[in-house]
């Protein structure tokens, strides 16, 4: 197989994608390629319209059409504003939602600091939540990272940073997950579940 | 995270591509809308400049240039035109390339037969490869599809449609591969490497 220079290039924007590797993307380059019912002119007519159809929202970052800007939850009024739930990407505000068990407002930071791969304070959305957090309304903040190690370093920096402000920082609770075995908790999660045990009833 | 109706048509899209499920199209459409770096842009350009210079080989059905079709492997006047193995991908063709045993001619179906999935005789290239068997060059068809099911059925209904012509119809040798224990090897397998078991030296 020849393959031109444009295809190589497709090959690599494509492993740039999360979970995209090297494999995966000369596979999905050569389906694009072969152009099967039009799709490829599809596939890139549909990346446009995203581009002129979808932003980030200006307050919380998830995504949201250009047209409704803050997004919906951001703008609707029968949210609580005195509680921001801070979450990586914004995928995760959609998993929050569904459990229907939060009202409170949303920040993504858009990652986490992770300098061995270039993610630095200045790659996340610091200057929005330091703005965010200074604002009259917010009361809590509710750091709702992930629980790996650059996710837990991320969580202490923002606690840091954040202190001082007449807002109370919180974060997710930690112990074992519903439906699990105590024999397969790591031992940082028995220390947690141990330490904040509660009452019984 | 509100999504408009471009950004689930992306999703769906994406789906399509080889070995994307729901999740990891909703990851990438999330990436590309988030258009980091100006990477939504790159992405469509480069889809589009691929849509412009990269076309599938008339002979072999490979990627190729726009300006070097027939492909590089069909126009080498040094291959030997009296062998064509027929691959189920292009992507095949690369394997056997790499193994620097084969120096025949190459002719890509783009699929096998598999009703359940709607890849009928028409979804394959049938049509150019009874024209390529018909040709007086030829003088063996080696079929090299893979193992499964579906494409030791494609192969039978190749061999049955070829027979008649002044053509030997032959296929890969089936056995244990190499490095492998006999413990890991299928009945299939087994009996088809007692079967055709070789003398030794």
């Amino acid at each position: 197989m020849q393959t031109a220079e444009s295809l190589e290039r497709l090959k690599s924007l494509l492993m740039k994608l999360p979970g995209v590797g090297r494999r995966s993307a000369d596979r999905m380059a050569v389906a694009i390629a072969r152009n099967r019912d039009g799709y490829l002119e599809q596939l890139a007519g549909t990346i446009q319209q995203v581009g002129r159809e979808i932003v980030c929202c200006r307050d919380c970052g998830s995504l949201t059409d250009r047209e409704e800007n803050p997004c919906r939850l951001c703008s609707d009024p029968r949210r609580d504003d005195a509680l921001l739930c801070v979450v990586e990407d914004p995928g995760d505000i959609d998993v929050i939602e569904r459990s229907g068990l939060y009202r409170g407002r949303y920040f993504a930071l858009m990652g986490k600091l992770a300098p061995v791969r270039g993610e630095t304070p200045q790659s996340l959305r610091l200057q929005a939540l330091w703005r965010r957090a200074s604002g009259e309304a917010v009361r809590e903040i509710i750091l709702a990272l992930n629980s790996d190690v650059e996710s837990d370093a991320t969580a202490h920096y923002l606690a840091e940073q954040l202190s001082g402000r007449p807002v109370k920082i919180t974060r997710l609770a930690r112990g074992i997950p519903a439906g699990s075995g105590l024999a397969y908790a790591d031992p940082v999660t028995l220390e947690a579940a141990l330490k904040h045990r509660t009452g019984f009833l």
